[in-house]
């Protein structure tokens, strides 16, 4: 994160933060002093947000929320760019050399194989979707194994089959990698981190800061599929319903994209651990504008709804690994959509909301009811270890 | 590796297996016959080494010496340049675009911290050799951690400071980095994984395949120091002696090489897990040269020396994170050790041996008592987890 949300300024619109309870429609001072109370809240957490103060690494450090945040802005970020270095949020893309980008990724998703994809297609897939948010064209990876003692050889076979056949489909090489064993109970089978190296495109402007009011935000795909299908696939729940991880090469879509919009195409993430909702609170912040999502827009499969609603999580929040939230000018915004849906993996491509100026920082849903209620950034993902 | 040990030709010269036992003046049918099957022995052994038939992954395959071998050449190379990628050995820095060149490391390393270093340290300047010895100028580093729950927080911000520290010391940037956390007792503290970008350097010509009858060994400084300190860190063994990590950044070292020998700097390997056994081992094979050693001439700090006769490990195996071993023509290997003697850290650089022609693939060591015996790989590092 490279900014903080901007001051709140006078004159912000109706917001509730309750959501169905209540409406739009209703109005007076008394709504508008709790929003104020409420916005006022939210700012003075996230102002505080810089300082690492735990004492203890917990679950909710790795799990992409304000916690992960709170780790990376407060303790990771100022001591390496200490040195005057470039770093400005440490998950992003590194710039190396002129127009290469540099990216990496560590993977500790349990179980090692789920429904739709495993652990080496991740790190593969991951990484390169990396890359492509960034703008940069995949051209080779690093691989690194940290082997638990004991682990099958069958199912280190299998993973690292994966992991070929996943970078010959996104088209990168794994030009390198390390070996390391670990005592058996000393790992989950296996960790894999993979870094990747990337061309940046020249037809790419992006930029977090580069959020305009009036942009429009797409979404490249239906959502909630990854942690669905992982959480389904830990068996915890007694639930059993159809749902495969997403996980494959987002390079097809910005390369269309970048075809269709070039300089209106003002920024891509894509939407991983802390699910969409995490995107549109990191850019809502870094452009100090607001988002608004019409939740009725947002394509979700009526499988992964139905699993959510039971478990009661939100999709909005779950990881996916195959899905990028896009920010597009108005005047590209048809074209870009167009483009998305063109691409294989994209048919459910949607136009979800839009960036307006006020409450910069916030990003707001409008229910299906007709209400709106604000959608913060959670603590932590409510599934560890979902990559 | 990218090619085996040549199939032995006639006429090798005398050697034992048995070292002290035999001496070189003993000679006669029986001895050579002795020899002849001892190499061949050896040779059966290495020709089976491409499969990798183990069921389970033990130690030994993340130890660095055949086990290791075994799993990248007969499992993770096949399959990950079963795509028609240039992948010789996973290990080596891989190419990335015109002159870029990309590398990772895992680490692993118990305890965390140790005298001369600590984890963050041994990741940055680990993968900063890599490249350094592929002849690349360190650029640009990723940084990727696997935190345990419950990792108090100073100790990570201690590495996270010394990952910092480390990297400025060895010029390069830490661009970009991903954090993931895992429940308590599956890691130990952290492990840490850099990959790093560097620029081959234009000066360097170097390949594992370069080796000629001729060519001197050189090492940059005394070795077995990280190992050692490693061991008696852990304080498995009663035993206290001032020893430490010798972890420093490698560059300097070899930019001073390219500049005293430029062309005539054949190889360059840094002697990490298995030691400087394990990288003559490989580059012989990989030349399908010999490489003899005057066991003399080795530097090895006294306390190294008497450390390892304690334990009964032989300092020619043990990892080193600071010592790079130069193979390098005769007309410029002078110059190279003088320039290496320049560099700081390299005051006890020395020629320790020559590269011959027979027999093919093999290391052999002239003991102080005018013996030589065969000084091959180990199966597994008798050190797990030292970097």
């Amino acid at each position: 994160m490279t900014s903080r949300a901007g001051s709140r300024t006078a004159g912000t619109g109706p917001v509730t933060a309750a959501g169905g309870s209540e409406l739009a429609q209703a109005g007076g001072r008394s709504r508008d002093d709790r929003e104020s109370r409420i916005l006022s809240i939210i700012e003075t957490a996230r102002a505080k947000r810089a300082k690492f103060r735990d004492e203890r690494i917990t679950m909710a450090h790795g799990a992409g929320g304000k916690a992960t945040q709170s780790l990376i802005e407060g303790l990771l970020v100022p001591a390496l760019a200490a040195d005057g270095g470039a770093l400005a949020t440490l998950a992003d893309a590194g710039a190396v050399a002129e127009d290469l980008a540099l990216t990496t990724d560590a993977y500790v998703v349990r179980p090692l194989r789920f429904p739709g994809g495993s652990i080496g297609e991740l790190a593969v897939n991951g990484t390169v979707n990396d890359l492509a948010v960034a703008g940069a064209r995949p051209l080779a990876l690093s691989l690194s194994l940290i082997l638990e003692e004991g682990l099958p050889a069958d199912e280190l076979r299998a993973e690292v089959e994966a992991i070929a056949r996943a970078a010959a489909a996104a088209g990168v090489e794994v030009v390198t990698g390390d070996t390391k064993v670990v005592e058996r109970g000393h790992a989950d089978g296996m960790y894999v981190t993979t870094a990747g190296v990337g061309r940046r495109d020249p037809r790419a402007r992006l930029s977090p800061q580069s959020l305009r009011p009036g942009d429009r935000v797409l979404v490249s795909g239906s959502i909630g599929e990854h942690g669905t299908a992982i959480m389904l696939a830990r068996g915890e729940f007694e639930l059993d319903a159809d749902v495969a991880s997403d996980t494959r090469s987002l390079w097809p879509a910005v390369d269309a994209l970048l075809d269709a919009a070039g300089p209106a195409l003002r920024c891509l993430r894509d939407a991983t651990r802390g699910g969409v909702a995490s995107v549109l609170n990191e850019l809502a912040r870094a452009s100090g504008v607001a988002v608004t999502v019409r939740e009725g827009d947002v394509p979700v499969r009526p499988v992964v709804a139905g699993a959510a609603e039971i478990l009661g999580i939100d999709p909005m929040y779950v990881a996916n690994e195959g899905v990028l939230v896009a920010f597009v000018a108005p005047e590209a915004a048809d074209a870009a959509l167009a483009a998305l849906q063109a691409t294989a993996g994209g048919e459910q491509a949607a136009a979800i909301g839009e960036v307006r100026s006020e409450p910069p920082g916030m990003v707001l849903v409008e229910t299906a009811f007709g209400g709106r209620r604000i959608m913060d950034q959670l603590v932590g993902d409510p599934l560890p270890r979902i990559c």
